[in-house]
């Protein structure tokens, strides 16, 4: 018997794909869409049909653009500083940073992190583009901007040895204290870096 | 300057409109979506295509159906019992009746509660259908599955009202206890409906 019609089944069970979306959300969702009869999931299924077409990487920084673009905004853009580099795992680290409004240079996007568990070796990120970037843009500081992750740690690693002698600083974002935060309530990995990293006032 | 692509902000904005994503959980979905290149945005945009003309509502129950249906298999089935009727707010209360396996009768869709703030009268609920459906399918008992809230009572009551003098018994879903919640949690409106409720062992 047919309690509920396909369309809606098949709605809940498209939605319960989505990550941490299990079947009670994909339900909650799926009722949303069809008592509000607006035009949203009209608009959210082209957006959804637009996706596939609609984005590409970058060639020089490998962030997610436009399809009809070849190189990213913040690459391209002239007030961007091409000397500094940003070093992220994922596209989307780039936004995380682009938000604090504080960094002026351009990214490079590895495309994950090395480990050996996943299958994921050095080859397969985009390790060897940074190092050509550094003698093309004539590139004198490159922040790793990883996870403080053990795939985090031994990718920095590998990328300090890929770069060699070439004359470039390599800097790491400062581990410490979040703004906020009360000195009793932080962990004790957090707090030992916070004291390895402190600064003269 | 173009952080992401359009193709990208689009469909983080078309997740937005979803209840309870804010635009974090939004930017969840999308990033999954582009990370995991599947079928799975082209089958969610199928899904949410699908929808619009999809679903209709059943002519008898006003419970949701294909669009190719006229009415509910809940109700055209001959295993259901079209002498019982439960009557429910929403059509997806009913999928919470139904999972019991407990409940053999049909429905009947109010579309909603009586709620003069929401400016929601009873002439917009299916109320004159059910009192059709009394006389026509020589219902004996109807059980009012609404919410225990006031537009919930206040339904109950003129559903009540309009039924009037007819030879049908109208009950309502037991007030008690939870399955597994201790005494000493129960609030007390609860608790004081399962005492008013009590029964004999």
């Amino acid at each position: 018997m047919q309690i509920l019609p396909p369309a809606l089944t098949d709605l809940i069970e498209a939605f319960g794909a989505l990550p941490g979306v299990g079947p009670r959300t994909a339900e909650r969702f799926a009722y949303y869409l069809v008592r509000h009869s607006s035009d949203a999931p009209l608009k959210l299924a082209e957006s959804l049909k637009d996706l596939q077409g609609g984005i590409g990487y970058c060639k020089k920084t490998f962030a997610l653009i436009s399809a009809d673009q070849e190189y990213s905004d913040l690459y391209t853009d002239p007030r961007r500083d091409k000397t500094i580099v940003a070093v992220v795992a994922e596209p989307f680290d780039l936004v995380a940073l682009e938000k604090t409004n504080q960094f002026h240079g351009t990214y490079h996007v590895l495309g994950g992190l090395v480990s050996p568990i996943d299958g994921i070796s050095p080859e397969q990120l985009h390790i060897q583009e940074l190092v050509q970037r550094i003698d093309e843009d004539k590139v004198t500081e490159i922040i790793l901007a990883t996870n403080a992750s053990v795939e985090g740690e031994s990718t920095a690693l590998y990328i300090q040895q890929q770069i060699g002698n070439r004359d470039v600083s390599i800097t790491r974002l400062a581990r410490g204290l979040p703004v906020g935060v009360d000195l009793e309530y932080a962990d004790q990995i957090t707090l030992g870096r916070a004291l390895e990293g402190r600064r003269a006032l």
